[in-house]
């Protein structure tokens, strides 16, 4: 396979792993800053146009991976592909940004989850949603529907 | 960094990257499996209950990088970070899938628009959209108005 290497770093307020918000309701809207490296500036060019991009970074600060977790949102195991863990297989964390403004080879976004100096792995263009209403959200409905007391007991 | 692999490999329609349809109003309708090693299938638990997955994969018959590039959706050059394009400083692709069943280590997915064989990294739940109407697309946007002649000639 290939070898990965960063193609930039974010900067963010989260400095450890219990900063960053994390649960049901949990909110994203922290702002952070992607710095590309020099070597890579040419590959933003257009980016301004897009409101929104996905980032792929590396859970720089994530060791081994687990396949049955329970995650921030539930007190109930699931798979690791059933959720965001960052203890996968491999280390990659998404992340969906609101850009705000581009300055050079700066991206100044909104809704960061990463820790602060979190390599990059690659930015794509947002471009399309799938409607809200067709979403099944599996595990994480019933997690939030117990937490709202609107679940029968199973 | 980390050192990538594969979890799994998907099986789809496409032996080659000219059989996938690419382009303004190219539809992602292709039926596929995406089959998960036997070492990782205990990460799957639970993942029926979501209707979307956001699949990581290795653009694995592409080379080198191309930090400007024409997309098959224009006419002009853009950033490789403004694109989907296969050529990119770290060769990883995303689709978002809708998952149609489960069988063991299978997911049959509909959406998918990677060559047959392709290695899987990651798969994600898919939990919520950007809403449309808050979506811009920047250059997509004025390559979709110019291909229906509703653009004024810039």
């Amino acid at each position: 396979m290939f070898t990965p290497w960063p193609i930039g770093f974010v900067s963010t307020p989260y400095k450890e792993a219990s900063d960053v918000p994390k649960g049901l309701g949990a909110s994203h809207e922290a702002e952070g800053v992607i710095t590309i490296l020099p070597d890579f500036e040419l590959g933003l060019t257009d980016i301004e146009g897009f409101s929104h991009l996905i980032v792929l970074w590396e859970f720089d600060r994530s060791q081994h991976f687990e396949l049955l977790g329970t995650p921030p949102s539930d007190n109930r195991k699931h798979g690791v592909f059933a959720t965001r863990s960052p203890r996968r297989p491999n280390p990659i964390g998404l992340t969906v940004v609101e850009l705000r403004r581009r300055q050079n080879a700066e991206l100044h976004v909104c809704g960061v989850d990463m820790l602060d100096g979190t390599p990059i792995l690659d930015i794509k263009p947002y471009l399309s949603s799938i409607p809200v209403a067709s979403l099944r959200r599996g595990w994480l409905a019933e997690a939030e529907a117990r937490a709202n007391g609107n679940a029968t007991v199973s």
